[in-house]
């Protein structure tokens, strides 16, 4: 399963990098490879300063070796060994009317002293984080990924988009980071979902991706903006910042377990401000968006 | 000492915004009162789109009530009730300059069930961070915070200052957040320094903080800079973040114990960067910066 998910990702980030940089059409990818010293490494892609992608990084890497300490606790066991690999994947575009994306896949072994494998899942989703609320945009990307969802369970949609809806909650803010969509971890073998199911279920949303997200930025890439949207967009982008930075397990984990930071923080957006005590004004489109991120919302 | 220290943090506030305001000239400090639920509050000052200071906060608070539970575990400590209360400043400068300047003075109490105080102790720091280095106002800042240490015990500087460098360390970056200053906790009263003491010492620090960032500013606010120093700013200015709320302790304790957030985060920068893998020119000024940064330095 490692060979064949690691295949996956690497062939995702091709497919994904290949047609974001068609939309940019202005910059491209610029790659680093990175070499983990306890084992693994990583295909690090990010583009900056394009015509769309103001910032955006599709990375994937593949790490094993044994597990750091910080894991060890977290997981309650001791002594195991450990492979990881995913794809994480972060878009910032420039206009503001264009929503940051956030998606991720991953499988993760464990393994005991004697190489035997203890334990395996899969886990990931894929969000949406607006800073104007386009209802049509946000009910096609919930769309896109009920229809990978009901392809494998007719429950998925329902649960792993509420569990995306309680992850990704600013909870210093009392507000969710965006718009949701899905979210799973911890996915494991049954009799009724075998790994090779939940393989194929994690594919098939990973292949939705750039189906939910792209017709979203063709439609607003060329909306005209003003700079009053763009503060708000830099403001917004500053919960982003905090929501990775205070919340993220993924974040704190790489951040605690001596990940290559790059790479890890390419998730942060490029031009971000705080203003003390900032409120939108009564009536307005930037007060509707904060109004939708206080209580989720049934978008399809 | 509860009511003297909350006296004299009342006090100098008054001093400290005052003197800021005129040095800045442009903007004036706007003030927000707030009242915490569970007992006590706060007088929040903030200053922003100022000549000199792009953005700045010089607040205090005296909070008290049941020891919040996050607490209890921190201070492995069960039912308990407390006192606290503190002086909170960071200043964000626009120039750059001219250095950011962080400081906080604080005191705690906690008491049994019965009321009866069963611990005490006051805390603080003051800190430099720039965006180029003039060896001459880290010496100075330096040289005043050793002054004030001198008059109450020729160990104080040196302890504290190592204090400072190694809690302001930005671990997942190996760098220090900036040069350094005093930082000290937990300091409780013995035979040989009475709470009184304590008092006498942090309120010669607190007193002693314009003496050592006021000449600074005044002397740097009216450097030419250009959008290349000004990006720098920017950029290290998203060290100053990452270090907040990543590693802080004061800044995680206020957002997990629902104390005011907007308060809280006046701390972080107006207007930040975030660039994929920036390294500084060989030999620039950038560069040596994070050199100095790389190790802490004995400036006095």
């Amino acid at each position: 399963m490692k060979e064949k998910f690691h295949q996956y990702i690497q062939d995702l980030q091709n497919t994904i990098t290949s047609k974001l940089e068609d939309i940019d059409g202005g910059a491209k990818f610029k790659e680093d490879l990175w070499e983990r010293a306890e084992g693994g490494g990583g295909r690090t892609r990010v583009i900056q300063n394009g015509a769309v992608f103001e910032k955006g990084g599709v990375n994937i890497s593949a790490v094993h070796g044994e597990l750091p300490e910080t894991m060890q606790d977290y997981f309650k066991v001791n002594d195991a060994n450990f492979f990881a690999c995913g794809l994480s994947l972060v878009l910032h575009p420039k206009n503001p009317m264009v929503p940051t994306a956030h998606a991720n896949w991953r499988y993760f072994e464990m393994y005991d002293k004697s190489g035997a494998i203890v334990d395996q899942w899969f886990g990931g989703g894929q969000d949406l984080t607006p800073y104007y609320l386009f209802e049509e945009d946000v009910v096609h990307f919930h769309n896109t990924c009920k229809i990978a969802c009901d392809k494998h369970s007719p429950v998925f949609y329902n649960d792993f988009k509420k569990k995306c809806d309680s992850y990704f909650w600013n909870a210093h803010r009392n507000e969710a980071r965006g718009v949701g969509g899905l979210f799973f971890d911890y996915c494991k073998g049954s009799e009724q979902m075998t790994m090779q199911n939940w393989y194929a279920f994690v594919a098939e949303v990973g292949n939705s991706f750039l189906e939910a997200y792209v017709p979203i930025v063709e439609k607003r890439k060329d909306l005209p903006y003003t700079d009053r949207h763009r503060n708000w967009q830099e403001i917004r982008r500053g919960r982003y910042v905090e929501f990775n930075l205070v919340h993220d397990k993924g974040t704190l984990f790489g951040l605690k377990t001596n990940g290559r930071i790059e790479s890890i923080l390419m998730s942060l957006p490029p031009h971000v401000q705080w203003v003390y005590n900032h409120q939108p004004e009564s009536g307005s489109e930037e007060e509707q968006l904060l109004k939708v991120l206080k209580k989720p919302i049934e978008w399809v």
